[in-house]
């Protein structure tokens, strides 16, 4: 009960930060049918320095990092991402109204992660005071990309079974490379070795890192007019789509923190760690998968798996999903 | 005299000033033919960041200001934007070669407001150390919605009248949400709503604030570019229309530091308030305004309103004005 | 020897250096076949921000510069854009499968200046603690005109003579013109007239100085990107383009040292200031040299300018000359 009273204190006043007071306001404004566009040079570049922000901050504390203590939650991440797309393809893909390999690819969104949820969470713990590991925002590709290849090789063996009940072979590596060309990853991958083999600490003191915050509440507005204009496109699609959109991410957060917990007793990860990870496994991928899955899949219908992930399923990863997460810990942790 | 050689000392040095250094700057690119261009994408952005940070700042003091004390100037700020139009409607609108249309929307565009040059006179008070309520750039609306609703209402009782001589009811309200559905004044409301609502101080103070002088900058050195740019189409209209656009802004601005003295002497109006309340009056909109007026009124000749405002007019308001009513207010109040 | 050792060791730390670091991690994603963008408004805005930041600084340093300390130093760098031309005109313009006019063009833009190759030595400098005198900088405009205005003389002499062997007199004025109202150029003379008449020390010190070093890593990932994605185009010309694109910004260097060592020994040019006009006269044009050259002399072939020195010339010149001439800075004034 008590848990209950402060989560939804903690609810209510969260709405104030930065981060998601943008994210409404985005909203409020797109719902108010407001005309104020953010240019888009403006929307990538902002995502380009938040995940060049995390990446290389990543890169310069693993360089310090003691890399056994990563495993656990590095393979845990795995788990999740595979984790989440195979939930995905028995529940939501096997629903009525639901077309399999759209269940598929919105799963492996899902399963995904996304970068601005994860700044999100970032800058909220930092002003709760809540410390994690600096490696843990690395933990990204490798939920990641094993979300994006389970959900495309799932869908290329449900179609290619349907089509002629061959047994054609997925090829798997050239989905991985695939990914890892994505704007998102390589960013995010190239201020990891910034971070890790150069010397960058005057930019990201100087630019990077003070940057980063603003741009944080900019991509929360674009967010924000972003899920409320998509909501249209979800008409057009099965209501299971928006069960899922607003289960899912709390369903994979959970899961995550329960993960985490595992990784607390066992290595002593930490408090604020564990609930980034269960940040991580809640959000669902905003940049680099759909067009990811719209080149692996793509009979697949994009209404569903953006309009879902775009639309519902990140506003609650962020505003539900972090808020509840931070609670959980501070019941379970005590700090 | 002695007002005459301040003024003309203080005219003189204000443009060593960077708001107007970068505005002379620009119009001189323009001149000598520079191909210098700087993206669309960032002067979009850059006139978003700036209206975020005055209706962040505002509603950040708002809330702890004594609403009170607004009324008065809020009236004031109303009735200056309806009385320009008035007085454009009988004067500018009325003289041989203007059409009556080009001429009521000419004066709707000088009553409403220009985030760009109130912003100059905000940082060029501040490197004087006059101070003003921090409430007072949240006169905006005030003034900016009044003025455009009442061109457009004009306007469309002069036309609707030649046409058929009935007397067709213009709606308001349409012609007010439309108005707060452009850009600029929803980025301002935004602003105003997350200062008043949220805690933004951190990414206020570590981001709108610390960028909003140097993208002044970059918006003033544009508008330069731009004013000398279009001053061929003035050629293609009436010559009224540039001795409008010399003598309205400070006609205006004038005007309102009388309205806004009376505010000093009634409530404790702040002389930094009594000259950003002449400075908004003095202003013309640049960004939303042209646009709304597009709409409403589509028999008006752009040429004619964006002309005036843009080519003479901001200048005028932000070169000679600013430095005028600084002057004016050294002698009134003399601080 | 030991210098041999040392500026191994040099060439090898300097990599960390953010800038370089950046200018590799670009060449390093676009070989990986990365599909992340940076989008063209960012890429100009950061280049006008680089050019006003080094404009504007120099212009306040030349207000309280000795102008006859500047005499030298401004002769040695036309002499060296000259110099360079001609040099280009009587080797690769003569080479077997070298068309002439492409050659000339060539040198042209290797004798022009590159704002980012100048910043990157700025910023690499500052960290090594060498000091310069800040109007250096301003050198650049002494060496790019001459430089692209005798490539285009040149290339239009040897055009005009081919075709009919008339003596068609090449008219200059239209020629510095058209280079002076170039982006580059043009941002760059603002920032100076700004510097060096109106007070910005305030924007400069607040907005256009603190975001001087991050622009310039996001340019460097540029350049180093595009840099990759060129070298294509090469393969298309004479492989002289490459033998000339890797030994000209060095010997160009080299013997802008070496006139550099001239002015110290006569009017105490600092050593700081001697490496960076070595790195000027080493730099390539990136951005204004290309379009004015393609105007000028319409039928060289871009992909042979263009192609070596965005490919071949920058890279050297940043990655090889810059710490080749701070490590010989080292060796001769013993730093």
């Amino acid at each position: 009960m008590e848990l209950l009273v402060d989560f939804l204190t903690r609810f209510v006043t969260q709405f104030q930060t930065p981060a998601l007071a943008f994210l409404v306001g985005g909203m409020a404004l797109a719902a108010f049918g407001s005309k104020l566009e953010i240019p888009d040079a403006i929307y990538k570049f902002a995502v380009f320095m938040l995940l060049m922000r995390i990446g290389i901050n990543g890169g310069m504390e693993i360089r310090e990092a003691n890399l056994m203590e990563m495993l656990l939650p590095a393979v845990f991440s795995a788990v999740l991402g595979c984790g989440i797309v195979f939930l995905g393809r028995i529940t939501l893909a096997n629903l009525p109204g639901v077309k399999v390999e759209d269940g598929i690819a919105t799963a492996g969104l899902f399963g995904a992660v996304s970068a601005s949820t994860l700044a999100a969470a970032m800058v909220i713990l930092e002003e709760e005071g809540v410390v994690y590991e600096a490696w843990v925002p690395a933990l990204y590709p490798f939920m990641d990309i094993p979300a994006l290849v389970l959900a495309i090789v799932l869908a290329n063996i449900y179609l290619n079974r349907k089509k002629d009940g061959a047994n054609t072979r997925v090829k798997i590596w050239p989905i991985i490379t695939e990914s890892l060309r994505g704007s998102a990853l390589s960013a995010l991958l190239l201020g990891l070795a910034l971070g890790l083999l150069t010397r960058p600490d005057r930019v990201f003191e100087g630019f990077y890192d003070p940057l980063f915050r603003g741009l944080l509440s900019v991509l929360m507005l674009i967010m924000g007019m972003e899920a409320y204009t998509r909501l249209n496109e979800l008409r057009k699609v099965a209501h299971w789509y928006v069960v899922y959109g607003v289960a899912a991410p709390l369903v994979h957060g959970l899961m995550a923190f329960g993960l985490g917990y595992i990784a607390h007793l066992v290595t002593g990860f930490s408090p604020g760690g564990v609930i980034l990870l269960a940040v991580l496994a809640g959000s669902s991928s905003d940049i680099s998968g759909p067009p990811t899955l719209r080149a692996a899949i793509p009979t697949a219908n994009p209404s569903s798996y953006i309009g879902s992930s775009t639309s519902i399923g990140t506003p609650v990863a962020i505003a539900v999903g972090i808020p509840l997460y931070i609670a959980l810990g501070q019941a379970v942790f005590g700090f």
